[in-house]
């Protein structure tokens, strides 16, 4: 049975996507074909356009519909403080909070070795040049929890040590709603060493 | 923070297919963002261009890009032999196996009374009359396991039972691979009254 060259082609382009297998690329191709011209055409413009809208910042490097973006370009935000992350999903995932309202910045990915992502890959030097120049009094590192996370903070807090601002990295322990007997040995190490008075 | 439209747009068209969940179509999102112009505009074109390429074959209602479909007119296949199948993905399972060279005949859908999906909004006039008209021997029922999938399996036999042609279905089993103590009851029960010699 031969399948149609467009369908095909779709359940391909979708399967190069990440977390998308074979079944479910032909599964959304599937469902597609189902919908209305209208709906089908909204999906296909949405993707075109998709780059035509985006930005990055030229400060904080964060994705943005203006350069400067308008995070940066607040003036309620507290300028003292930057907080560093690795990608653009994860300053919106802090800024969801409501919790943090100083600056951003974002470094475009975590160091990477094996993949080719050394400290020239990332948006470092202009970390350190924001921090030299403005009225920084504190880096708030906030790269993710895995081991190239951890050793994009270390590298990043090398660099910012000899400026002599305050530097700290978020909390590590148990997540909320975390069972104890579930978690694993680094994270209750971690949750131990940052302990604090009840 | 501001999402750019864009992205939200896209985001949003994503969150809109089934089994992609808001955080899955922000992520996809953003993979996109960070993939070239050329990859990016490839998804686009395969979108825009599903519908344009897909014809559906006016004898067995499968998706093809000519009508009457190649399986149709293919005069290696078994035309004594009709497998009837819910959706076009599910003959191309069945086509994969290489072990069925009959034709087939696509339903559309499966009965769902509380959807809306009545005995004429599924292609089962079109098969009583290729039944009819053409030499058919045997028919096949391979709907779904599911009760949507059993029932309409009933209502098919029933309209073709008096026109005296042979109908089947699919053997209901354990599946391979599969482990007995973990089987539910009626998939169990369905594996005894399907047992044979050994």
């Amino acid at each position: 049975m031969k399948t149609p060259r467009s369908v095909e082609k779709l359940a391909n382009e979708f399967g190069k996507l990440p977390g998308i297998g074979q079944k479910t690329a032909s599964r959304l191709t599937f469902y597609l074909l189902k919908k209305s011209d209208v709906d089908v055409a909204g999906l296909a413009d949405a993707v075109a356009g998709l780059k035509a809208g985006v930005r990055f910042c030229s400060i904080c490097h964060n994705m943005a519909e203006d350069d400067p973006c308008a995070t940066c370009t607040d003036t309620t935000r507290d300028r003292s403080v930057i907080c560093v992350v690795e990608e653009p999903l994860d300053a919106q995932a802090l800024d969801a909070t409501g919790g943090y309202k100083g600056l951003y910045h974002v470094l475009g990915g975590a160091l990477s070795p094996l993949d080719g992502i050394g400290p020239e890959q990332l948006n470092i030097e202009s970390l350190v040049g924001r921090v030299q120049g403005d009225q920084v009094r504190e880096v708030i590192l906030a790269t993710n929890a895995s081991l190239e996370g951890e050793t994009t903070a270390s590298h990043v807090a090398g660099r910012l040590k000899p400026l002599g601002v305050k530097i700290t990295r978020l909390g590590r322990g148990l997540p909320v709603g975390g069972d104890l007997e579930y978690a694993d040995e680094i994270t209750i190490t971690r949750a131990l060493e940052g302990r604090s008075e009840f």
